[in-house]
């Protein structure tokens, strides 16, 4: 058998292209997965040790159930089957999403000029999950187990995948020209949005706010928390590189690795802003603040990281880091209690990296991106504040004092996570 | 240079599939390597603090012999290579492994129409030492380190790769018309029967079974024991993906994106069962079971990963979650401690992927399916207990009581994993 | 549209090659960023509670760090941009690293016969921060936050990128024949040589060394120890197998296939001859030790990951494995104080590692070698010293006996890790 050597100009084969796709989903897919461990570490970390186990746990199963609905519900409603339905606001139909046959060949496969159908579900799907994970760490300490995970389910079969029809699935806000590379809004600012309604509705944890003052309840364990940092940093190499949708080109594979240094450049800028900035307003760096403003910087170069040079994802990422320090006790001034910094980080650096676009971005429009922002925010707001209202009114969404004093573990699930360790 | 479009309809180069092929056994490979991780994680969780330190050396020490061992003996006695001796039970020779030259080309490659031999010899080696850390959990809490360590390097140089030599080796199992995609039987209830095995013959933890009751013993640190389960997870995307064994056409890449879904599927259905079961049997939600459940859905969807529909999957699963759920406190009540749970969630659920394989793949015979489930556990039960009762009579491989209530960090290791932590 | 079968003996395209040798630094390239969560693990595992905010923060600040003065300042002074400054010494020039455009073609492209450019700095970036993480571990406790950060931004700007430049952008190390794969000496020994010179210029830990004794200090979580060092072995698949630095042929697949299979055995050798050999030294296998032994395999194997066999692999960690166990009381006996062992794992197994090069590489020599790693370590003990010595001079690089004593969370940050657990 012959081997020559690779042949000069010449093009992949379609067949290479398709495999190149899928295998960007594949990748991009399973670091994406890998995020739920980082956002289950980063809040197991950043909660009191009495509600360890019950955060862990909230975290598994909101992830399972986002696996089980969108299957169920949300996949075939995000994306158009041209249907009438799909005429700019409802872009598919309902019904659980069905992979191609086993073993497609060019002539039968759903998409042959693209990717496997199995791998874009498992690349959308992890954006479906992350989405829900953003709630979790806003709400915990005092809500309920299987209340949250109602308006999980809620999320991640209809609103979740609703709005993002009208961006991912080409609906109306895709066709007026708003641009969200990887969901700085479509998923940062919609979890951001559900968790501050909800934030709002369950109201402050018992003791956070005392005669107008902010009493700190520090996390239990930073050492979880900075590694959730990390492993989130990490999932956002797939989370943005992957939604260039394509590498079987010397293009798509070069605007992916951009996008990868200019995600980790963002991260970084995040990251050194909050310390900075901690350090000039408190006399003392934030360790907390460091890792909420590396998620900031990677929030903020969600929505375009591929347009911007180093320096500017560096600076994007930066402002990102300092919206995070003076958001947080903001909120708190507010008496907002977003017990992680989810609403900071997803929701303020998310309208942030939205209308950051416009900056590197030419095709982007401020009066657009403004638009879009306003779009998914009304609608976000106006539905999950309806859900946790109809779960406040039905289930209830709160423990009772007695609980949350005691800690959710041991009154709603018997177990804790550190039972030799914790004082409690 | 020209660059012209993807070539309409052409399928990729030979060299492009040699090379596809091995690197889905590169990624695969080191997803399966990082379940390492995983079990140890979840191991370390799952025991008293007092234990930890053990169970970590027992973790990385044994996955090293497993890369030992495997390379010395393992892998060659479970391919075959032409000789006598493969003719359908003992399908290699003796020896170490040896890869291909540096620099091959494509004359020169061992298999240039499949893979490089190192890419295989990587992935395959992740399955043995998946199989070794099965039994490390079981057997926690109260077994001497250098006798497990033993039986590790017996069971990863020949017990693993000879019954694995006759399903995946091409031995009689495969001619038999055994079906098992990635391992439910091959790596899981080897792994399951071991610690069975191991688990009876060395008796439970003092104090575990009182008067016919079972003492619950909590793990020392819940949010290890998620991430671990997290990790394991994510591993299981390169365990049952990279079982597709090809990456190099579009068929081959379509089916690793159903299997990447569908085991997402089952595990998602593993979790949300055990915890709604849990509920129902107990009124709390249990995350420990939660935890288990996804990880029995992962086993009961590893022999199959490739034909369900994500719905059947997710069933597949699901059930996976139930046994676990019923299979733990059964265990117990036979007064066979388990510390991790690890022989219903490899064992049993392995058995019930393996027979799941019917549901699905229209070669699966049932009949087949228990013939090859009781070959391989006869011949696990029967060498795993002789070396265990080889290893008692020997070197004994309880510590002694005195050692096992102080703890066996101290006792074995003079090391605690939390010295400033624990009160033991 | 038909599909074929692949082209016998057909090599892959341009576009194929460029794509693929792309996508092995960014795959390589987040496997060695997720080692700076495993130096994070490794080092927060190992201090002493009250100290782990504190490190915590210092890793993903000089992460954070080099990720920015990387991109300013070493990535351009790292390779050689055809000025008169690259003749053999300086081999770049002053300025911020530039990817290519967006959407480039196979006519624009950079280096189109390569790989993208944004890929190769993203891995590249990666190996710089590597080298600052193993600093931060062998001063932990004792030193303060900003000059720490002060140094790691000398150091990643202009100590790593020019001396790497020697050897990888092509100056006259690389001329003389010097050999270092994937970096023993570019990166574990320059990291290490920073650590040592910092260790001593910094002097103990109060009460590390009474009357000539060694007083031990445990870490306070082996759990996240034992993480971070699986993270950094999985990390190390990316660090060897990418720096092969192409994948795009037959003969660079089956080589990267090569190096992870022998990486993996380096590792193993490394745990095992660690665990035996405490065993044997005090009878007690020693769990930080077996941690270490694995990751003095893992620089070991790091000069020259590919031409060993198997067996060789193993060996040469082996050894490596043995250093470390020797080299730590070495240390001791010496009164300097390295909290984790960064210096007998990066330094001296990186010196042992670039002489075994010698050993399987028939184009390696002794003496060039020796040249190398004299000529690297020249450079780096007179500018980090000199470095340490102005820090020392002007902020003052250590805290406080108060402080110190007190712990650097509360003192320095006023936060602790474990708020709830800690008994300090």
């Amino acid at each position: 058998m012959g081997q020559e050597g690779p042949v000069a100009g010449a093009a992949a084969s379609t067949d290479s292209v398709f495999i190149l796709n899928s295998l960007l989903f594949l990748v991009g897919g399973f670091l994406v997965f890998f995020m739920a461990a980082g956002f289950a570490m980063l809040e197991a970390g950043l909660v009191r040790s009495k509600n360890v186990t019950m955060q862990l746990t909230k975290n598994i199963a909101l992830f399972s159930l986002a696996s089980i609905f969108y299957y169920l519900i949300g996949y075939n409603l995000m994306y158009p089957l041209g249907t009438w339905l799909s005429e700019g606001v409802l872009s598919g139909v309902w019904g659980p999403a069905v992979l191609e046959a086993v073993g497609v060949t060019a002539e039968n496969a759903d998409d042959y000029g693209y990717a496997a159908t199995g791998s874009d579900y498992f690349f959308q799907l992890m954006f479906c999950a992350a989405t829900a994970s953003i709630v979790s760490g806003a709400l915990a300490e005092r809500i309920k187990l299987w209340p949250f995970l109602a308006f999980v389910i809620v999320l991640t079969s209809v609103i979740y995948p609703l709005q993002a029809s009208w961006k991912w699935g080409g609906g109306f806000l895709d066709q007026a020209g708003f641009l969200d590379f990887a969901g700085s809004t479509v998923v940062h600012s919609v979890g951001g949005w559900a968790a501050l309604v909800g934030a709002i509705i369950l109201g402050p944890r018992i003791g956070k706010y005392k005669g107008g003052k902010t009493v700190p309840m520090p996390g239990s364990n930073l050492a979880l928390a900075t590694l959730g940092t990390f492993i989130l940093w990490m999932g956002w190499f797939g989370f943005n590189g992957g939604s260039q949708l394509a590498m079987g080109t010397v293009g798509d594979v070069a605007d992916i690795s951009r996008i990868f240094a200019n995600t980790n450049a963002a991260a970084a800028g995040g990251a050194i802003a909050a310390l900075l900035l901690t350090q000039a307003l408190y006399k003392k760096p934030d360790l907390t603040m460091a890792l909420n403003g590396a998620l900031a910087g990677l929030v903020s170069i969600t929505a375009e990281p591929l347009m911007p040079t180093l320096g500017i994802a560096t600076l994007i990422g930066g402002i990102g880091g300092m919206i995070v320090v003076l958001g947080v006790p903001l909120l708190d001034r507010l008496g907002i209690d977003d017990v992680v910094g989810a609403v900071p980080v997803h929701l303020f650096c998310g309208i942030w990296g939205t209308l950051a676009v416009v900056l590197t971005n030419p095709d982007a429009s401020l009066g657009v991106q403004l638009y879009g922002i306003s779009v998914v925010a009304i609608f976000v707001i106006v539905t999950s504040a309806a859900m946790w209202m109809l779960l406040k009114a039905t289930l209830g969404i709160r423990v009772t004092e007695e609980d949350e004093i005691y800690g959710l573990d041991m009154a709603e699930l018997g177990m804790e996570a550190y039972p030799e360790f914790s004082k409690g």
